[in-house]
């Protein structure tokens, strides 16, 4: 791990308010790391409506197709999570490892293995000990509070420097309502439909069927617009959660994804997701710099996208940023080779405000000095406007530095 | 440009034999750098036949736009080829340069514009100033010798720490012709039907239609099996030229591409192209290890080709050779993103010899010992099974480094 925090953490953290009807409690498993918490516990006092999307690899881990395997049910009372193991690969070992966490998580919540969801993080490849969670999950669900998600996100860490949390509150029937997320990062990222792992919660009653079309739609616009390395995660899992708790307090209950109430509810958890997944670019391994990337005047959304993403993933375009150097002539490359409709003569692009090329040459007003300095800056926007359409889209990413090869050339030795 | 030769660099160089028909003669244009040559000039003797694959990026540079319009003439006079600036986003002055080369280039060989063949390598954006070839070709033309292969090559390096060459002889009906070939690299390497430069020339009598049938198909088990970054250039061309002067001694002239006296060319061709593909490999951005992936057991040859892509371009299998970690996890993890049929619990991996996990899982025989003298090689083998069917595919990159970051965060600067 990362001893120095990134220097792109939020300057501040919120303080999250508790969502009635979770509890966390974290503890020291031993898992791989010492002298820190490496496992999590999230207590749902009642049976709570659950969604989640997960990694589409081909290769997932076993947590992974336990909770593939748990969604349909939509119900959930107890959330297991361990961090410096990601029980990826590890074969029947580590199905019997995931049966095992979820009968100590049963016992330890008092509910059926069908209401327990598990996830994992770490190395992959290596056998997870599962026994290690005996005694440690019965003794975390009698010490769990509702303000612990600062913790419960310390727990999950792996290479991240610092927990990525969020908060929002929003109105769901005119009652107030709050959703709380957290995420972790911080290498393998370049989620395909979920990132590494984030679990948020709201006190909100909403259906689980609700609740999955939300959160999906959601995850486009925000964990699926990250990537770190464009390495997909064997064991990308982003969970929801609604207590329900909201209800006492008037909140109608929503059973229909066309329910006009929830228009302020989806905007929040928008905003929310972008928030940790922006958290997530911040924290990338060996980070120095967060770099936005907008492209607009696609033919298509997914035009837009992939266009995006062929420069946020390029090696080249992030080794420059890194440089500080606005190499706009990396930046065409990767539009290029994305192999989306584009015409050079008419491409623009800017580095932040600086319109540094347009229509498939250098901007006649390009001014080095004041592109130089705009670059020593720690946060770049990257503009690419196609001119072929009308379609925009926005992912984030950081930059490549010698600090990335050095944390992942060590890693796991 | 880096100073020390790539670690990885052939041990030997050949001797290049003249092939007759082309004559070489390089100079200081003065296009970007100082002291060294940045041009070259190939001269054919007599209307030479002419094959090509060009970069399928949708922003090409102006001499790939060049060369993909005068292609279907299929005959060459004269080649010039500068290193420095690549001639790419530059609009309507980059088509104006590209132009007036050709124009000059015509002067010195005393041919038509249409015979003329152009490629470019260097920054990106940047304007060519093609006035400064104005005498040099001429002066180029008139020096111009069969015996400077080597010369010609090192004139166009980049970031490249020698200059790639290869040589193969082999028969056409019974008569012995050569296959001479030269390339570069180093960076924005992962070949869209062609790599970054490469020039082929052979005095085979062979008909461009029936050359550039025999150098697609070569390229694809070639030169489109190597990535240093997984940036396709904007400036990727890959000439061959048969000059026909072996009919002088009774090699037969070969017109239709089933013609059965062909095999032992396209095997030559083949090989010399492989030859090319794994010294640019070899000369990788900061490489230290070159790494040689095997899929075998997948469903298709175009899915084993995609997953071994998937695990050459990671980031994080290039970090780990880097770091000598025979990290199969994340081998596991480009298997899984790469999007092809794969079964977690059927996948095999191997690093050289040694079989690392199987059945989806860790080999009970692992020796950790054993794989870390392995790892500390400079030659790295990583083999995947699919185990779901018998089609394979190999494909060449380097490790990712410190020195990778270092080259592309200084390289326009």
């Amino acid at each position: 791990m990362s001893s120095a925090i990134s220097p792109l953490a939020p300057k501040t953290s919120p303080e999250l308010p508790p969502v009635d009807g979770v509890r966390f409690a974290t503890a020291e498993a031993g898992i791989r790391y010492k002298g820190r918490t490496d496992v999590m516990l999230a207590l749902f006092d009642a049976p709570t409506a659950v969604a989640g999307v997960l990694t589409r690899s081909k290769c997932p881990s076993a947590a992974v197709d336990w909770c593939r395997d748990r969604l349909p049910g939509g119900e959930a009372r107890v959330l297991v999570v361990n961090s410096g193991n990601a029980n990826a690969f590890t074969g029947m070992k580590g199905r019997k490892a995931v049966e095992l966490t979820a009968k100590l998580a049963a016992k330890a919540a008092g509910c059926r293995a069908s209401q327990v969801f598990l996830a994992s993080t770490g190395v992959i490849g290596e056998p997870l000990d599962a026994e290690k969670f005996e005694g440690v999950l019965d003794d975390c669900a009698s010490r769990a509070t509702p303000d612990q998600w600062r913790e419960a996100a310390q727990a999950i860490m792996t290479t991240d420097t610092f927990p990525k949390v969020a908060t929002v509150t929003t109105t769901l029937g005119g009652v107030r309502v709050t959703i709380n997320g957290m995420a972790k990062g911080a290498g393998m990222i370049a989620p395909d439909m979920a990132t590494m792992l984030s679990f948020v919660a709201t006190d909100a009653p909403i259906a689980a069927p609700v609740l999955q079309a939300l959160l999906r739609k959601a995850t486009d616009r925000t964990f699926n617009c990250v990537t770190i390395d464009g390495d997909t995660s064997t064991s990308d899992t982003l969970l929801l959660f609604a207590t329900g708790a909201a209800a006492a307090r008037g909140a109608p209950q929503i059973t229909a994804p066309g329910d006009r109430r929830l228009a302020p509810f989806r905007k929040a958890l928008t905003t929310l997701l972008r928030d940790l997944a922006q958290q997530v670019a911040r924290d990338g391994e060996g980070a120095r710099k967060l770099i936005t990337v907008n492209v607009q005047g696609a033919k298509s959304e997914r035009s837009a996208h992939r266009i995006a993403m062929s420069i946020a993933n390029s090696p080249l375009v992030k080794t420059a940023v890194a440089g500080e150097d606005a190499n706009w002539g990396r930046v065409v490359m990767a539009v290029g080779k994305a192999g989306e409709p584009a015409d050079r003569d008419r491409l623009s692009i800017s580095f932040g405000d600086i319109r540094v090329a347009c229509q498939g040459a250098r901007d006649p007003a390009y001014d080095e000095e004041q592109t130089s300095a705009y670059m020593r800056g720690d946060e770049i926007a990257i503009t690419v406007d196609i001119g072929l359409g009308r379609a925009s889209a926005t992912v984030w990413t950081c930059d490549l530095t010698k600090e990335y090869v050095a944390i992942n050339g060590d890693y796991r030795s």
